[in-house]
């Protein structure tokens, strides 16, 4: 164990485990009543993000989480002009909707104008390119408000919510779900953050529950993240039309040409398909919410 | 953090981190000049062992590793009936093998005695079904000494090593690889524990340069394991036959169901085809071996 400073996520103490990482350096650090962050540098993962002991972001691994949250909605759906992100105030979400040629307009709700501020001080990589899009149009509101009242509808809405533990809970509520499918077109497709099934099985049977009681689909689609422990991460998935989770590569291929065949480091065509077949602990998850 | 002791998975120390366990109770523990052992009940992962600071397998995740390693090349090959497993003292990939009712004869070949004994004390629910069944034939003897002597061949090939560091590098050579397919029938399988390639691509890299020297296919696929930290872990895959991998769920289904229709947790038939969807950054690594 080397002397430098090993910074631990405390967010699984309750489960018996914990990571702890080693930091090169702390670049940024705040301990108020509220919250406990810490930004610092880390050999293998570079820039690391910790909020009250939970990681929220890394600059090496960030890539898997922000392109399957965007590219697998926008090209289920084959056709999306109009895109909404709820939460997602780093901006690494929206960097990649915005990849997307055939999106027109990207609203991103946030509830806290200091993520964004802070995310444009220490993640310009994700902001830069976000602020400098015409398309892009940022609303500082709380996302259950906006998706109840907005006159604006969306073809594809993403749900980039911290765990359902504390503010961000509102986020994993059936009346939260009702207000995104209020603000949806007609073939929509509606994802969220959902949890590692292995240790929260229960988060994600619920939301799938609410997604069954709304939409015509309700499922998931996984994805394995370096820095989120535990096997697979779910990611809902609520539409209704019952054919856009089984879209063939070959199609999907076409699609993302058309999108504009930007670079991938995690999203193929077949990891896409693939990603709504789910290791049987799952489904059975899923089968029975 | 509780007042349990807490035991550190040390194989990351040089990536700068650590998963680190809290024992409810230590089962059983062993340090020698070669080797430090630790046999622990944990909260969530049920009982675990780690050997060197290397988490080997624990009771609740377990089924992930050996059901992939081998209902995958069983089923990808459709008639085996001769299966040898390398390594694979703790008997968890046997157990699984002599579900297959196909399988007339499993040889596993362990080099050290010791590793069978200790399963068979703290590891009944694998070791037991195992060492009752006729089928099952435990060889003690050196895995590369076998391959390169036996006259005995076999239709699927399962190589269960420990990391490419220290005592288990041998199992990742060229040479070995060799040995395997020599005691291979033709359209025979070989699969292989290949790391996580997000923290070793150079070890993949390697084992599938080495694959592709000596059979017409050479790739990997891949699962995600809780107690893997780093994403997906990569499972090497060897044949002559190009098909192998491509087969469709409802042709592997039959293959299932006319193998016994054994349970499963992790495994289905779109699971094992999803499996050889590599992730961008993992299909970069194995394209450019």
């Amino acid at each position: 164990m080397s002397d430098k400073r090993w910074i631990p996520e405390t967010l699984f103490d309750d489960l018996g485990f914990r990571m702890t990482y080693a930091a090169e350096r702390v670049l940024f650090e705040e301990r108020t009543a509220h919250q406990d962050l810490v930004l610092f540098e880390h050999k293998t993962f570079g820039k690391m993000l910790m909020l009250d002991g939970a990681t929220q972001v890394t600059t090496r691994d960030e890539f898997v989480y922000h392109e399957m949250m965007s590219h697998v909605p926008i090209l289920a759906h084959g056709a999306a002009t109009r895109v909404l992100i709820v939460g997602g105030g780093d901006c690494g979400i929206a960097e990649e909707v915005l990849k997307h040629k055939g999106v027109a307009r990207l609203v991103q709700v946030e509830i806290d104008a200091s993520v964004v501020e802070f995310s444009k001080t220490h993640f310009p990589e994700f902001t830069g390119p976000v602020l400098a899009d015409p398309r892009f149009h940022l609303v500082i509101a709380d996302g259950m408000d906006f998706v109840a009242t907005t006159e604006e509808r969306f073809d594809v809405v993403i749900v980039d919510s911290t765990d359902p533990q504390g503010p961000g809970a509102v986020l994993f509520t059936r009346e939260f779900y009702a207000g995104c499918r209020r603000v949806m077109t007609p073939g929509g497709v509606m994802v969220t953050q959902n949890g590692v099934p292995f240790f929260q099985p229960e988060e994600l049977a619920t939301s799938v529950g609410h997604f069954r009681s709304l939409f015509a689909e309700g499922t998931c689609y996984v994805a394995a993240i370096p820095t989120y422990v535990g096997g697979h991460m779910a990611m809902g998935f609520a539409t209704d039309d019952l054919a856009l989770r089984q879209i063939e590569p070959a199609e999907l291929e076409r699609r993302w040409i058309a999108a504009g065949r930007f670079a991938t480091r995690y999203w193929t065509p077949e990891v896409q398909r693939a990603a709504f077949a789910l290791p049987r602990f799952i489904a059975d998850v899923v089968a029975a919410a």
